[in-house]
């Protein structure tokens, strides 16, 4: 941009179908922030393209004014992938809202990349299928950005992350290119899957316009138990056992440490607390069932039997989907944090799972050990290896001691083994310790994919990929 | 290559670590062709590395030296991917064959490439678990092979393509750069996820030299059944109704029409037919079950419904490990044709699965058209909406009309939404009718990265990607 901004805004009004750009007070504030609790950066213009056809337009007009843009989704990301960056136009999707297409027999769903995870739900859902992906911002986060950062959940041990539930996308490239491999079938094996690229890659080599999703049966009965356990090895035995008794249909598989689950027991306002005392590991299980199969039953005698064995110390079994609504109360309490704890530092690690337990220990002497009254909350999704940890360093009030709290999480996590981002991706926030999680030579290669689709760094510069 | 042969590979002797080069009659047959059918080819020479730095070395002085390499795995591909080039090297992944580690509370299993399938589903059976990528090459056919071509198989409607089983790589790219992803989480979103160009790319972006493979849990019980149906409506109707009541249950569901069931069902040498008539189409089905599940029950519950409902004609349901061996006979009677219908053109076709019954007609409608004595045999993995078609024309005896059967399949293939390669990849053969598959921009993308990644062209040079 070698203009002053309101020539180079007038420039690129006047390179642009009328009606899909806002600038100053007109962009709303929902467009300066993500939810990674970074501070609020007004993007240089905003744009709200209607069609594939507008977002190509709206790149190469970029493109020749030298602009960067930050492709914009739901706005939920913790790792700042689309918050806007100073002096960077943002492109909200959130106009390409909609189904295309729905395949009843193929199992596939086309949409457009502004469509909110849940309508994408509720629309397989109406006829009687699933997309089995699913996390607490449904709601709000959309398919584009689901598929930007491949996100996960809580069904990724049955279903796989977003990446394996989808078929085919639609793209723009920085040049404006449209790329058409909307691909509906299981199997194609015509040349490189090129939508792997822009599957988690937060919008760095292109921005997504429509995907093919696959959905999935729906069960016709879920069982949910809590299950309360002495340690980490119990929750290793009970993920063998019920694996190999349940197979498929083992769908959810959440553990909590008593770092966690207790002290959140405690602080939520819970109508009854679920154990009596206290144990030393919980683990929320859902098991599915299809057409005739009793699930319900399989799963009592299952814990039954993991009760006989020590395997367990106590569980719940939920007897109406009230009651398991009310086991997923702690674990999905994440939106309480702030009340409950003020500011915080939060952590998606990925670590094998024979890693987990001692990985948690580490983290709950070392932390304490630097800031005697931090906080360290552990949870995750087991199933995956994937462990979320909340840290809250109550003396440190507005000013939570970023860099010394990763810098300890991630050297422990490297030590088990682990990496920096499970589901949530790299954005801003973790882009100083990628070089832990990946060697150089894989970081030369994401650079040369880079160089190659998006030569002029145009496309959400500064995210994801440190600098050489 | 601008040297005479003999001082090139005199060069190429010089610069590579014993006992790795092989030259002239010590080049064994079995690298001269694949099972593609093409002329067998003999390779300028054959590298057989020991390890992943020797193939990197090998990849050095091959550079330097200005000589394309043909990666090799099992030789079992269909397409032409590891058919030797005239002038250029094969390397052999063949003596990096073993199981490094397996991990049996993550579900993994680390390899190297020259693995052969079978060996790993052993492998993983031996611990109680299993690989479940199979297809009938399994004894012969290497784990780097069946990632370069993202082999598919007989369970793809339940586990996926080996892209989903498949959680790391380690590859080597044409200037010798080692890149270690040997991922072993379920999840990892730590930047671009490298190994997905690999897979699939059938050797043209780099060398794969090991991989973390993906295990599951191992079926208790498994019931098959064989199926005659009046048409292929009521192959899609008992398809939902299947997926409906098993969910993931269902581990195979493979379609066979007449023209290919009837007329192999005379020709093999059968104790006895399984149906006492022919019927309009035919499915071999397969359910896995958990722990204490009955699946055999469920399965035949299901099907006792069906045939009341009038969408299952005839139903023959194993009773025995032998049963359900012989239900597969005709299914697997590939390695027949030979014998049975001299020499073949063989399609691997992907479709949506509601446009697959009207494929098979217009096909067995429009090459009879055109060969009046062509016979025209069509199966496949219906649930995965990928037909396989088998056309001979006696008349023509050693030389099949190649070029005009391809015209006729391709074109309807199109026609009907659908792809040139479901599973076997491009190679050489399917080259020319790649732009049938995918539009101008994808296949300028692939160049781009193929250029970003192998900018001399020297990894499997004339496979895959046609020329701009």
């Amino acid at each position: 941009m070698t203009q002053d901004p309101a020539a180079t805004l007038a420039a690129l009004a006047a390179a642009l179908p009328a009606g899909i750009l806002s600038t100053g007070a007109a962009i709303g504030e929902a467009h300066w922030h993500d939810w990674s609790d970074q501070d609020p950066v007004p993007p240089l213009a905003l744009l709200r393209p209607r069609s594939t056809a507008e977002v190509s337009t709206a790149l190469v007009a970029l493109g020749r004014l030298g602009l960067a843009v930050v492709p914009q989704g739901g706005m939920t990301g913790l790792a700042g992938g689309a918050h806007p960056s100073a002096g960077a136009v943002a492109l909200s999707l959130e106009r390409m809202n909609g189904i295309v297409a729905i395949d009843e027999i193929g199992l596939t769903m086309t949409v457009e990349a502004g469509t909110p995870l849940a309508a994408v739900q509720a629309a397989a859902d109406a006829v009687g299928l699933q997309y089995p992906v699913d996390l607490g911002a449904r709601g709000s986060c959309t398919i584009g950005g689901n598929l930007s950062t491949n996100a996960g959940g809580v069904r990724v041990i049955r279903y796989g992350m977003t990446r394996e539930n989808v078929l085919g996308l639609e793209f723009v490239l920085a040049d404006g290119t449209v790329v058409d491999t909307l691909n509906t079938m299981i199997k194609n094996n015509a040349g490189y899957d090129l939508k792997q690229m822009l599957i988690g890659a937060e919008g760095t080599l292109g921005i997504i316009t429509r995907a093919v999703l696959r959905l999935q049966p729906k069960p016709t009965t879920v069982a949910t138990a809590l299950c309360a356990l002495p340690d980490f090895d119990a929750v290793t035995a009970l993920l063998k056992q019920l694996r190999r008794r349940l197979g498929p249909a083992l769908t959810v598989f959440e553990g909590m440490w008593p770092s966690f689950h207790d002290f959140m027991a405690d602080a939520l306002p819970l109508a009854r607390k679920p154990f009596a005392r206290p144990h030393g590991a919980y683990v929320l299980v859902e098991a599915s069932g299809f057409g005739e199969e009793t699930i319900q039953d399989r799963l009592e005698v299952a814990l039954a039997d993991l009760i006989e064995a020590g395997v367990l110390e106590d569980v719940v079994i939920a007897a109406s989907e009230r009651d398991a609504r009310d086991l997923w109360t702690v674990r999905e309490s994440v939106s309480e944090y702030g009340r409950i704890l003020g500011r915080i530092l939060g952590y998606d690690l990925g670590v094998p799972i024979h890693a987990m337990g001692a990985l948690v220990v580490a983290l709950e002497t070392e932390i304490p050990a630097r800031f005697p009254d931090a906080r360290t909350l552990c949870y995750g999704h087991v199933g995956d290896g994937n462990l979320h940890v909340v840290v809250n360093v109550p003396s440190a009030g507005l000013h939570q001691p970023h860099d010394e709290v990763d810098a300890i999480v991630y050297a422990l996590t490297g030590r088990f083994g682990g990496t920096i981002s499970a589901e949530h991706g790299i954005g801003t926030l973790k882009k100083p310790y990628l070089h832990l999680a990946r060697s150089p030579e894989a970081l030369d290669v994401m650079r040369r994919i880079k160089r190659a689709l998006d030569p002029a760094a145009m496309l959400n510069p500064g995210k994801l990929l440190p600098d050489p």
